[in-house]
């Protein structure tokens, strides 16, 4: 006997933006290819003041076990405040703490997928989830979008004619990799299909906060009359993702089970973590650290996208978020992202090539950029650079 | 279509355990239920200074993103600290940081078990890792154990009779919930049979630091030659588990799959609870902070066996643990510890019936207890308050 691994390792490969970051690291290196918010705005002095808190308020309680579904005033504080971005009737017990929204996905393949399950998805969709589902060895029917996101008439023609669909995967808002966000004639559509056919569906929510222009749209969860949504939100994104909090709101019957997955994954997210977020949600304004960010990262959105317009050749098209943390970038279909990409590295910028966003594969003539990471003057410096290698990359083949 | 979940929820409910956790949450029941190690002995004050510190230092890095295989500092201290503890060669490479050893549990499952495949585990074992692995609905055999541990000659029956054996979970040293240890004959001779059918072996060593009396032995891990062994270490005992941080310790070409295991499940642990438990042992002294927890779990050990002993009536069994948290009961095969659980909560003392903890299910006439979370006068009136349940449940079935 030698040693054999589970079968679903075989298709298991560590995440391509993991690896970059790694390569990423060196501090000369512009990346716009993480999805890591600004350092520089993390609450820190606040911070100290609330873990001092915490540890002489209740110290011992902190450094303890908690309960699987986790700390009750974080849970509280979760559901009051989904309750105010329109949401009604969210309580503590609809809420379970989990790792990071990421977590989630894993408990979301967990719960439902049996080998060979299908899973709906955008085409293109966040990296991360199609590797937390493959670990369940799903397949994987990706839904075509267009500017406005998934395409209804073609989500409902793939259901009608697809076995064992077993969840929908989504992210309406500020979607990643693209940027684009569900209008609501979009979302209202969804819904409709979704009560017609009752299939759960993962909503996945890291940026809906983050919004800096248009107006605000309602969540999935919200339009949701059947308990079928179940809805992943992160602290990640809206205060730091170094304390790995995110959360889970989900019907009782759903919900109950992520519980069970929750307490053989890892028991319990940390304890200290928890009480520190809620006694920061407790003595600051959440809301206001919110409005901070968004100050910053529209100006380097800005920033961004008005290079790109001065300095990408023609022929390169990208999206126009409206809040959130990346655009994508779509290059003339002859040319490949990732062959590009030591070509960048090489001058010291680095994005994400888009291939591996894609399910089934396919469409390497895109790429997405990060721009909450990177200070103004560097995403112009880098924006640059990269245009540089568009430019000889399309000069070449031009030639050619 | 309605919901429908994936088949391993059939087989999954929640833990007992932390089921019964919270009906004992009540501050006037004496539990021996939980594992919970003795909050007064948390170093609040120590992490107080030691959490502005962190901020202080590199707050940004803190409360942002770090890889996958956790904070390098960290890692670096694990590999040392396992080197000092009759381990050799262990670097930061060999080690990936997890939420509590529970996940390197999970991730056990998940790298190695397919449907049907077969895990030996002691006779009874941690229902937690149980419970982490039916997830991946694997069956279990169980080996039959002694006072000494694991049985190697049925080890070896069974090994040789049992197909689609993917790994053997074992927990050598005071062992949950039975608090016995296996003397270096059974490992030597473990080690021999594994390295001969080549069998991967999750070593589950959350309390081999806990020793009070009598020598301290090798780890599976240290007598490891083919890199079949992977080791689970956590803080959670040794320090506290409220930080939910804990490590695998591994061969490169299992702990890689670990690692692509965690990227999917949670991305990475808490990179702030990381610094600041990498910090508390720049700082302070670790193994010192161990030394004062047996200094009081021994007394409590002391206080528990001495109190049954007296107390227990005739026909009641219970082990003696040389460290760890935990000792296990046996009382007369006619009786049902689960039966007989409403009646110590009447009373206000809680165990945990040890049925759960038999894989396949039986010998419902064993509860586990256990000693580090009460105090030593909490101890001997639980111990007197069960004393009186068994010596009722023992008077009525002779009458009968």
């Amino acid at each position: 006997m030698a040693i054999k691994f589970a079968k679903r390792m075989d298709g298991l490969k560590g995440s391509e933006i993991r690896e970059l970051l790694k390569l990423t690291e060196r501090p000369e290196v512009i990346s716009f290819a993480g999805g890591m918010p600004a350092p520089e705005l993390f609450p820190v002095e606040e911070m100290k003041k609330i873990s001092v808190a915490v540890l002489e308020e209740g110290g011992r309680q902190a450094l303890q076990y908690t309960t699987t579904e986790g700390f009750a005033p974080l849970r509280e504080k979760i559901a009051e405040r989904m309750n105010t971005k329109n949401m009604t009737n969210i309580t503590k017990d609809d809420i379970l703490v989990t790792s990071g929204s990421q977590q989630g996905l894993d408990f979301a393949g967990k719960v439902f997928l049996d080998e060979g399950d299908v899973v709906l998805c955008e085409s293109p969709s966040y990296l991360g989830a199609l590797n937390a589902f493959k670990a369940y060895c799903p397949k994987f029917v990706d839904v075509p979008t267009d500017d406005e996101g998934m395409i209804m008439e073609e989500l409902e023609k793939i259901i009608q004619t697809t076995d064992r669909i077993k969840m929908i995967y989504v992210i309406p808002d500020f979607q990643n990799p693209t940027g684009r966000t569900w209008p609501m004639e979009r979302r209202k559509k969804f819904m409709e299909i979704i009560n017609k056919y009752e299939i759960p569906v993962i909503e996945d929510n890291p940026y809906g906060e983050l919004r800096f222009e248009g107006e605000s749209l309602p969540s999935l969860k919200s339009l949701d009359e059947k308990g079928l949504v179940i809805f992943l939100g992160t602290f990640s994104k809206i205060f730091c993702p170094g304390y790995r909090l995110g959360w889970t709101c989900a019907a009782p019957e759903i919900l109950s089970k992520f519980v069970f997955v929750k307490q053989g994954s890892d028991l319990q997210a940390s304890t200290i973590s928890q009480m520190e977020v809620s006694k920061f949600m407790d003595v600051y304004n959440l809301d206001e650290h919110v409005e901070k960010i968004k100050s910053v990262y529209v100006k380097r959105r800005d920033v961004m996208l008005k290079t790109m317009e001065e300095e990408f050749p023609e022929g390169v098209k990208f999206t126009h978020p409206e809040g959130g943390l990346f655009t994508w970038v779509e290059i003339p279909s002859h040319l490949n992202a990732k062959e590009l990409m030591p070509k960048c590295i090489e001058k010291n910028v680095a994005y994400v090539a888009g291939g591996a966003f894609f399910p089934n594969g396919g469409r390497e003539n895109t790429f997405r950029l990060n721009y909450s990471n990177m200070p103004e003057e560097k995403i112009v410096e880098g924006i640059k650079k990269i245009a540089e290698v568009l430019k000889e990359a399309i000069g070449e083949t031009a030639k050619a």
